[in-house]
């Protein structure tokens, strides 16, 4: 099955999803977050068939999100480690981590914390106007084109609606 | 092709993945937030399959995240609207959008901005720690094991490295 593409949406969530929304693809992001970092530790670590954790890291390197560099100095051996683009999609994980721990936690609490080490607290990810730090929700703000919007595939109707209010 | 479930992956990464991780989703759950929220209008935004759409809002449905409701009270005519566990995706939505924004725009900028109706400016999603505000980096935060954290498929390593941190 040829998944559609979404990269020909004008729309930077379409974008995004299509480099890293494929099937697993956020769990390797996890990994290596974590320290993950061998082809055979992540296939290990996720139970996943080769052929798919080749093809979703050929994906994260094609998109500059990740890059193949040897384990040490002059070794044969390799790891994956997250460029800066990949780095920046931190807070895309943590905010995903947040909904699952709100509404998908088992009775047993969250699996996994996140400390703070500047405060030191055991935090969760909040998402925040950048300018005033209040919380953003979907009450408080309002959607309206940017320079780059466009109708077209994926946007046929709410191109027009945020256009409308720009 | 049957896609894996996540869902029983012990990791709120992959519980959340499993819920809006499906192809299209997203953007679904994007137009519902801008207020389209019509089948047929859908249908036409994003310019997808009807059977594709039928599933996607059967699965947004089924996990309580979209609800159906009369247009109207009486009427024959249906819409979908973000139940309280839908709404809490949209700081998931903003921050898959301000990366995209950043490092997936095209040469015209932003398609969309997002006004922050509190402060008034056009604002963009920053990730802050719950306690002091201060933005998280993966280079300022930790992972470590949670009470319900689990060595099994899909954290057969990472389990005993966060537990290992706890």
């Amino acid at each position: 099955m040829q998944r559609t593409s979404l990269g020909g949406v004008t729309c930077s969530i379409a974008r995004t999803m299509d480099v890293i929304g494929e099937w697993w693809t956020p769990l390797i992001l996890r990994d290596l977050f974590v320290g993950v970092s061998r082809f055979e530790d992540l296939r290990r670590d996720l139970g996943i068939a080769t052929n798919v954790l080749t093809d979703r890291l050929g994906t994260l390197v094609g998109e500059d999100i990740v890059e193949q560099v040897p384990s040490r100095p002059g070794s044969s051996r390799s790891e994956y480690v997250l460029t800066a683009k990949g780095r920046d999609l931190y807070p895309v994980i943590l905010a995903v981590m947040a909904w699952g721990d709100r509404w998908a936690g088992g009775e047993d609490g969250p699996p996994a914390l996140i400390r703070h080490l500047g405060c030191g607290q055991d935090t969760s990810a909040t998402v925040v106007c950048a300018h005033c730090g209040e919380r953003l929700t979907s009450e408080n703000t309002e959607g309206h084109a940017g320079p780059g919007g466009r109708t077209g595939p994926g946007t046929m109707l709410i191109g027009p609606i945020l256009a409308s209010r720009a």
